[in-house]
């Protein structure tokens, strides 16, 4: 088994995510037109930017570095606290830094400065809107008469009361001035939304709430979330009267059409995972995604995804070796009462090491951010000796994954994968590689070289 | 959707892993040859029928109907206490009710008059050995100064010890006179072994202790396993010296080859997972087996088999449209305090129909033998618009989940699964059908017509 194909396919999936390349990418500049996905846009007088989220920085200066000074209009950049030092060094640009998870004043500020922007923006000109995980939290301008406090209020009452995140962006969208496609509604011009997505399943509504994106939910929706959740007595009175007027017609539905508003999904699990299969194909390995919005419990769903790497090495079947197939999304970890150190990603590696003991596999499961759980490392990557090894040492696996305690196991083995952080966050994978018989040898903790 | 084509499927699986129509299908006489899945077996003189576990009837009925008079030898049949009355009606059979899953006399009665036909075996001779599940049990004969008491004894120390199915064969197989190929050594002439696998994997040794396949594993083995999981001082002094003597050479090992032993799985999950396959492509389904080793959680891997589903649903990968999706295997539920009504396949039944919602899909998870857990069902069958009818139903699926209570909510939405007892067991399987789009109209608890 190749120990560098490994290590190339999870920087493959790396810079598919990054956001300044995926700017760099898909948004190119000629003779007065800009370029995306086959998509032209021409005839227009300035473009302003506008770049909202964890990630506004990197697409912000890729932008710019793409956008002629001459054509530029304003810029405004919002990230998270700590987050601007990685932003385009020029005098001219507007940066605010604001409250995430928590919004705050400067959240508030943000989304007010945002729609002043997205209001000035003529009829023949362009706003370019960077949009990445975060700006939900960091853009916010909720409707007249509900405060910051009402708002956050609201936030903590979905978050508890069990709702999901369809349900949770109903609610946010409908008492907002800038969510669920009200902030597109307000350009006169063309709207450019580029979006990293951080969300499993990549539905562009649900990235920053849909700020340029069409919004099928309605009050009504939005109310039956609130008492279907049962939490509909509970909210502040001037979110209730914001709903309630909605419902009445007294406050405009969010947009169900948006003519102007041109989307892209130009990073995300998905395009990542995508670019993962490609690059073993180019490899001449049979590759396929087999799924981009894998969830559940870390420990359980390796026993699941170990059966499928299984009956490839076994039957050459879904696939024929030699094979890789590569998982996306976001797992969990229940921890209760165990108090190990690990993350949902070696908790991954360290179950389905059980499972490909023996075979001709390798496995890595990491967070693309390269933060996984709260440790050093992005995940772990194990083989079909990986069990062995583990035995060896005097771990017993069972009892490690009782109590969570992945980190320290894998570590052990010199199984862990250390990528460093990566400056983007597109969920999870899973890669494997199966070859073709015979136990491999690889694995020893990696440390990825520089990635750019 | 079509709902037939899901009955359909469930029949192909079902008749697939049958004991009688397996050896009806792969066994076939003519001119004084056998012929077995491309075999010849011919220049016999009789051949003596040993038939052992709880399909031994179904596979001696079919046997015997294929077997001419004139040439049958002795017919010894083994069953479980109950599963007789399904046995061949000739006076001249000697079957044998046995203790199952603790072996009993007559278990070893079992034993003994199996060891003695084996020996009687001529040298021109063919003892056609029927094998399925349950045959660990109901046939033992523990080597000499070890009682059945002492048996049993060791097999609880073992099962409670953590061994897994591997290492509890490795002991097995070394304090037994028949299990780990033995009962084929002891026969002079032909040994053809026609097996329903019942254990994950179809590994033949681990099917009734593997009484006609070579046994890799060795009396330092049994051994090792037994220290390493803490139980070699618990065991009853027969058998340590037992393993003891092996060490020393002073027993015989296992066999390691088996020259006059021909062994064949006639039935088992994989098979039965590739029949349903097979099936589906000729009704013009793209189809695959993802897997024949699927375990875990069943409410956690139903999340990842779910993501596969809708990566089909949604991007045509790794299947296009239509499709059909079998994975086999066997899947847990951890009840711990809750205590509802339901079984692993109805857990995943359950499960699924949160991942699959809103897509033209169909997933059925049943358990081969028609018994999923302490019900009636066999397991469930839900689509795109399952997780609606229950929320309409009032029915928390989240909390059934959590309770365990898979029975009663899948219930109320005529969601079960009822096949009645299928007279077979290949373990657990799941069918899952995606549409060309929009979302399905089918489920219904479906009452599946007779069989055979």
């Amino acid at each position: 088994m190749n120990c560098e194909l490994v290590d190339i396919l999870i920087k493959t999936a790396i810079q598919s995510a990054d956001p300044y390349l995926a700017v760099k990418r898909v948004f190119d500049y000629k003779n007065r037109a800009f370029f995306i996905e086959g998509r032209t846009f021409k005839s227009w007088d300035r473009v302003h930017v506008l770049a909202i989220g964890k990630a506004a920085c990197g697409m912000a200066k890729a932008a710019l570095e793409t956008i002629p000074r001459e054509v530029l209009g304003e810029v405004l950049i919002v990230t998270k606290y700590g987050y601007a030092e990685n932003c385009p060094n020029q005098e001219e640009l507007k940066i605010l830094e604001a409250g995430h998870p928590i919004p705050d004043e400067n959240s508030l500020l943000a989304g007010r400065l945002g729609l002043k922007l997205a209001k000035k923006v003529g009829k023949n000109d362009i706003l370019l809107a960077l949009i990445s995980g975060g700006g939900s939290a960091l853009f916010v301008y909720p409707i007249k008469g509900i405060s910051l406090e009402d708002l956050i209020r609201t936030n903590e009452l979905l978050m508890k009361s069990g709702a999901n995140i369809y349900e949770i962006n109903t609610v946010r969208k409908h008492i907002s001035r800038v969510k669920g496609g009200r902030l597109a509604k307000a350009v006169k011009g063309t709207v450019i939304g580029l979006m990293v997505s951080d969300v499993v399943g990549d539905d562009p509504s649900f990235i920053a709430s849909g700020l340029t994106v069409p919004d099928p939910t309605t009050y009504r929706d939005a109310y039956e979330v609130l008492v279907k959740r049962g939490i509909w007595e509970k909210l502040p009175e001037s979110v209730r009267k914001v709903i309630e007027g909605g419902m009445r017609g007294e406050i405009d539905e969010t947009p169900k059409e948006l003519k102007n508003a041109h989307n892209f999904i130009i990073a995300g699990n998905s395009k990542a995972c995508e670019a993962v299969a490609k690059k073993a194909q180019k490899l001449s390995f049979n590759s396929t995604v087999m799924t981009t919005t894998l969830e559940g419990e870390a420990r359980e769903i390796a026993l699941a995804v170990g059966s499928i790497v299984e009956e490839v090495a076994k039957h050459n079947r879904p696939l024929k070796k030699p094979a890789v197939l590569v998982f996306g999304g976001e797992w969990t970890v229940t921890v209760g009462d165990a108090g190990g150190l690990g993350g949902p990603n070696q908790e991954f590696a360290l179950s389905i090491a059980r499972k490909i003991a023996g075979l001709n596999a390798v496995v890595v499961a990491f967070d693309t951010d390269g933060t996984d759980g709260p440790t050093d490392a992005a995940g772990g990557i194990v083989d079909g000796k990986t069990l062995e090894r583990l035995e060896k040492a005097g771990i017993d696996v069972d009892e490690a994954l009782r109590n969570h305690d992945s980190y320290r196991a894998l570590k052990r083995v010199g199984a862990l994968l250390k990528t460093g952080p990566t400056g983007t966050n597109v969920n999870s994978m899973v890669i494997a590689v199966v070859g073709e018989s015979g136990v491999s040898e690889s694995a020893g903790t990696r440390q990825l070289p520089e990635l750019r």
